[in-house]
């Protein structure tokens, strides 16, 4: 029996029809235009659904799998006013999908649903305790603790982006100052780097003007040796090293998987540094087992969220006839 | 059917049978003197446990729980050299009392044995997500997520001790600077007590000499006014509560139960001051209902935390069906 995934994002819709493990099979792509109510957004998403289905001969999909942007409930089904999709209040999308496709529909937001696509289809494939962290834009993550995502007490789990890392770092867009966000999230970084770029450097070449420097022209300039660059790199390898020290002394996953700016930067800027700087602060029986590796999915994301979000925890990876045994 | 839980710290070994549900029926407690030969030392354990058993009226136990101090592996049921039992090398305890008593053994570090205790006949009854936090020597701790404990890819989870609050903190015991327990364990806590208090002190008073000097006089003296003591107390509690932050945001428990030094600091030296920091660091959904709470179980932990360990996970408290929905 198929699956159907949604991912929902501020600026776009995917839908995508999969095998019963997954797989994709059948995808359509579209803009997301918020028109002011969410009812009416609603009705458009089940009508692309309901057409991409017929496309694909599917009459009933065994699960539906929808990843939207936080805040959103998956113990109740609602999205709750996401500041990038205005007139989404309190939107029972749960309810309504169960309604038009008469099946159990599972709601993630964003984060959580990426680290169940990196789990199930990407760089987290195998373990039964991940970690998941991106810095697009500010820093996400999800974690999945032996096999199961966690989702704390009240779905707040995992905001990896908000631990302090330091009690004198720059204020966060949360209010706060010292998180981990406001030293490596993406428009923090850009902010820093807009202001601290100096004119003479690779970074601006790249860039052409102070206000277009983004964290790509930073990392685009380290990896061809520039000094400025390869420093500030550093200091955002060593910020996100003190943030990962936090997550895996506290949950102890197997492996961690970087997304966004950590795959741009690579091995040598990122990955490789980060190791060395978390071998010194793990357990003796963590080090060398405790993976930091680049996540997998990258632009095809939007196509797996929503099919992982189908595949919940159930049908567990690796299945649960394969897994070392646990007490 | 009846329960036999066991419990073994550096310097003592509590016993104790309790009901199927795990109230304790009958103890015996005996000073625990290792032999250097850990054949030896479990053979007298094996001995007791029987004894106390045909005592108690009981053939042969459902299930045994064993708290033992760390580094031990509950997967393996082996504990391995802790520092204060000499001789007890690689010791496959699980095996040992399996075979002596016909029944399932299962083994659990002392940390994460207590957090089971409390979670079951203690501070912790009736929550789903609990973090339990103890600072008597380090600062150990166990977290309980969606109802079962946590032990991380590799059993090291829950190592909130050695999270680092602040690069600039004084050396740990375990070679990093920083971590939470250099500032906020009771050992390390009496070495800076030792080496600050002035001689003009209410704690000093209290203690008598400056080796005397330990972390109940602080407590103490600043239960009595004392402004150096206040002063030291302020500063601890604010050192836990950025752990505390960390821990919460990155996993949400529904309850926070710390133990030892805050049991004694109470409501006005700890729990006031480390809900009004929390206030402004957690996120608006979590204010007000992630609970700080002191530990319940004291002087009694040792009869309970064996128990606990027998009950496991499979017991949930609540039981499965009172349980709010979860996804």
């Amino acid at each position: 029996m198929a699956l159907l995934g949604i991912e929902i994002g501020g600026t776009k819709v995917v839908l995508c029809v999969g095998s019963g493990s997954g797989e994709p099979r059948e995808s359509v792509r579209r803009a997301m235009a918020p028109t002011g109510s969410w009812r009416r957004d609603l009705d458009r998403l089940i009508e692309d659904a309901g057409q991409l289905l017929v496309r694909a001969g599917v009459d009933r999909p065994r699960a539906i799998g929808v990843s939207a942007p936080g805040p959103c409930d998956a113990a109740s089904g609602i999205v709750s006013h996401p500041p990038n999709l205005p007139g989404w209040d309190e939107v029972p999308i749960v309810r309504a999908l169960e309604a038009a496709f008469d099946g159990p529909v599972h709601l993630e937001n964003d984060a959580n649903a990426a680290a169940r696509a990196e789990w199930r289809f990407g760089a987290g494939r195998g373990v039964r305790d991940l970690a998941y962290l991106t810095m697009a834009t500010g820093v996400g993550g999800g974690m999945i603790l032996d096999g199961r995502l966690t989702r704390g007490a009240f779905g707040g789990a995992g905001e990896i982006g908000h631990v302090p890392i330091g009690a004198d770092g720059p204020e966060c867009a949360c209010g706060r100052t010292g998180c981990l966000e406001a030293l490596c999230g993406g428009n923090a970084w850009q902010r820093h780097l807009q202001q601290a770029t100096p004119e003479a450097s690779e970074v601006w070449r790249r860039a052409g003007a102070r206000e277009a420097i983004r964290p790509e022209h930073l990392v685009a300039a380290a990896h061809a040796g520039d000094a400025f660059a390869c420093a500030e790199m550093a200091r955002w390898t060593e910020h996100l090293g003190r943030g990962l020290a936090a997550l895996i002394l506290i949950t102890e996953p197997a492996r961690v998987v970087l997304g966004t700016i950590a795959v741009a930067a690579g091995e040598a800027l990122c990955f490789g540094p980060l190791r060395d700087q978390l071998e010194r602060v793990l357990w003796p029986h963590q080090k060398g087992r405790v993976e930091i590796v680049p996540a997998l999915l990258g632009t095809e994301m939007p196509q797996y969220a929503g099919l992982a979000v189908a595949l919940g925890d159930a049908a567990a990876w690796p299945p649960a006839d394969a897994a070392p045994e646990r007490p």
